[in-house]
């Protein structure tokens, strides 16, 4: 059993070569098995996330605003507060705000590796933003 | 990718030969890869699960009140809402409110199995749930 209060949360910017926008996250100290990955993050209305995977998916909670997720060959889709995302192991996406909303979500990497669980790629565009 | 919005949730009671008290779970409908089980669980003052373990471990969020939890052979800890716990695979453990709060959790039980990715086990007397 492993217990992180909300003191333990270590909050950083996100750096750019990860997101478009301004996005802050709260990360949970690494830890032992299961060392899942726990983040709070914080997006203002337009920002986004790069593409990217993760080796063992992941789960999302959103917490507050619209969340805008988008997965590979297919439109965005715009996801309520009280909604639960999955991202099966290795699928290609991306979340962020919705342009009318600040947006905040929970999420969850199980078994998350040394880098926090995550394969960064390449930037969202505009065009594949806005494309709902 | 696979959305779970608030209207999918469905609400039952828990039974009572999983918890002690009045517990509500709203509980996902099961999917396909990474097939977590999430929920959010809703404990009355007092109100615990017995104890229990899971194969693949659990996260929880502590959305609202103070969660008491417990594992083998250690008291029981209070833990804040803003809180996460991670139960290790086959953890003995329980959790719930403690005495003095309505307590809300989100929980997700990565890649769980047809049974909610739990096995139950015997309740908690009042003396292990007192013994903080």
């Amino acid at each position: 059993m492993r217990i992180i209060t909300p003191q333990d949360f270590q909050t950083q910017r996100a750096p750019d070569d990860w997101v478009t926008g301004a996005v802050w996250m709260d990360r949970s100290p690494a830890g032992p098995s299961p060392d899942a990955g726990v983040f709070r993050v914080f997006f203002e209305p337009g920002a986004r996330t790069n593409w990217h995977t993760h080796p063992e998916g992941q789960v999302l909670f959103i917490v507050s605003g619209t969340c805008r997720v988008g997965k590979e060959n297919e439109p965005p889709v715009d996801v309520d507060a009280g909604s639960v995302v999955y991202f099966a192991p290795n699928e290609k996406h991306w979340h962020g705000a919705n342009p009318d909303s600040y947006m905040v979500h929970a999420a969850v990497n199980p078994a998350a590796n040394s880098n926090g669980g995550t394969d960064w790629l390449e930037t969202v565009t505009d065009t594949q933003y806005a494309n709902t």
